[in-house]
């Protein structure tokens, strides 16, 4: 891979990355906290296929060191990671083209942390939204370490293997935003004549949020999620469970509407179409006929995807080989990465 | 090595130490920011080489990864590096029987502080004696990720090699407590029936804290010591620039005659004396009879010292085989521990 990338601008143009895949590398990954979701699927699996199928290399972090507490029970972790695996595997992700890893396999990825935690002020971090949420939410005092750091933990996941291209959500920009500076910081100080870094920018996801079946924001751990590994039958049972109105008319109004809405895209998205003409399709017939459709529609688009699921998943070893593969190229690219910064600080001994 | 401590006190106790040195294992080192001074030598380095000679197994970090700035110059960190090493060569440090490495060489043991910031507040951080220091001096506002974190990447250094014993200042002590905690933290978290992590303990130096011939703390920063490498005539020049005072006979008073008292320290250290009987064998013939008496023995003190220095300096590509067969010996053991700690998080795929 030849990065020619100097400066550019945050956002990525999605049709200059279709045209011209090969100068491209994507970093992308998931915190294994759960099987993956719908959410993910249309948030994040479906893209990620589909860029790997236009030829944009690869990176695919599986954040085992950001699921690190102090409750986990034992066995947890490797479960989420297998099930994780499973996921991408059964969504089209395919680890020939595709390098799948674990942070925890990868020492010289995580040692960019030290040299990069130079380069970032604790003011900075703070600021970071996420960080902030967080802090807000675990309150400000007990705020953990691994945490406050987690923006610099990014940056190292996706300047370790100079990804080019981050899909990411609207409230995930500042992360990148966060690594671009960092990269900046480290030629400015360190370049010498070739910059060590290419400053990667953001790709936005295509899809919007899905609600989760009480109606709000879906989640692994709310339990309100359509897990993308549930059978057909559990799928029209959680979809039948989900949140609607009273209003028999449906429309697609996700500000006032939110349940309906949410239903309404996950429709849409499923089938092609866009909310609008699913929702004109419904009208009148309310919501039990929209739940029928969605259970239909989600079915039909996770038939292969489950099938293929069930196939990997009783393979013995399978998900260990894929991560013992992904492990071996993200450390070679990690160490040669590692040298190249260590070769700019004058760290040669 | 068999390390069979369990909860023990913050405190070692030297005598017990001396006892048993078999039982023990010294994690020590140098932020290589220059030449080692007088300071280090009476402060540390005599300590150090005590220890290795009474046979308790010793890992030396110079830590490159704390002295990265925005600001040095290119160079400047492999030039310090090998001062540190030459430094600590010099002294007394044998290479066979100490693991001398540096920081960037070891990935596993920065890996630590991944699944170590987890266990870690950043309350508990900020409240860090040094940590605060210099926030106060640097701003908060412009505090780097670095320098709140600095007390987890010690406690990566000190656990990473299960040390039992850590010469600290009185200063320091607050560090070593916050590697106790980690690791009482990580053994309750994730022990099973075995603790992953031994508690060190703090071994307090012997020496007082020497001041520079300005009269303030000595520092390498401040351009006011007296350092290891320096000749014999160079020795004498900056202890005849030594601030003193007016009063003629000279006494052993730290608190109110602090530049006379630090030059009757040196000498009583060099000479191993007591400083009151240093101070009384000079008494009413003055500062530059006592300037002559501390030249006179800090130049005996040194002069073998320098003399393997010296040599050593000489011999092409010592101190990078050292480090090589430092960082060898140094990952074998982190990447031991690492495993160990994959182990009791549930991390095998």
């Amino acid at each position: 891979m030849t990065v020619t990338t100097t400066s550019t601008s945050l956002l990525a143009d999605d049709d200059a990355v279709t045209a011209a895949p090969s100068r491209h590398r994507v970093l992308t990954g998931d915190r294994p906290t759960g099987p993956l979701h719908l959410g993910h699927y249309f948030g994040t699996l479906r893209n990620r296929v589909r860029l790997q199928r236009l030829g944009v290399d690869t990176f695919l972090v599986v954040a085992d060191y950001q699921v690190i507490t102090d409750r986990a029970a034992p066995g947890e972790i490797a479960a989420n990671v297998h099930e994780v695996v499973l996921d991408n595997l059964a969504a089209g992700i395919d680890p020939r083209r595709t390098t799948i890893f674990a942070h925890s396999a990868v020492p010289a990825l995580n040692q960019l942390m030290l040299p990069f935690l130079a380069l970032t002020t604790v003011a900075e971090l703070r600021r970071n939204p996420t960080v902030k949420d967080e802090a807000a939410s675990a309150g400000v005092s007990s705020l953990s370490g691994l945490l406050l750091t987690y923006p610099v933990h990014q940056a190292a996941d996706i300047l370790f293997c100079h990804g080019t291209l981050v899909p990411v959500g609207q409230d995930q920009l500042p992360h990148v935003e966060q690594t671009r500076q960092i990269a900046r910081r480290f030629n400015d100080s360190h370049g010498g004549e070739q910059p060590v870094f290419t400053e990667p920018q953001a790709l936005l996801s295509p899809a919007p949020r899905l609600l989760g079946i009480d109606g709000t924001k879906m989640s692994k751990s709310r339990g309100n999620a359509i897990d993308l590994r549930a059978s057909e039958d559990d799928t029209a049972r959680l979809v039948r469970r989900a949140v609607t109105d009273d209003e028999r008319v449906i429309t697609y109004d996700p500000q006032t509407r939110p349940g309906v809405s949410s239903l309404v895209l996950t429709a849409a998205l499923a089938t092609g179409q866009t909310p609008e003409s699913v929702a004109e399709g419904i009208g009148p017939q309310g919501s039990s006929a929209l739940k029928a459709l969605v259970t239909e529609a989600v079915n039909e688009e996770l038939r292969p995807v489950r099938a293929r699921r069930a196939e990997y998943a009783a393979e013995p070893g399978l998900v260990e080989r894929v991560l013992l593969a992904g492990a071996e190229r993200a450390n070679a690219e990690a160490d040669r990465t590692l040298q190249r910064v260590h070769t700019a600080l004058g760290m040669k001994y």
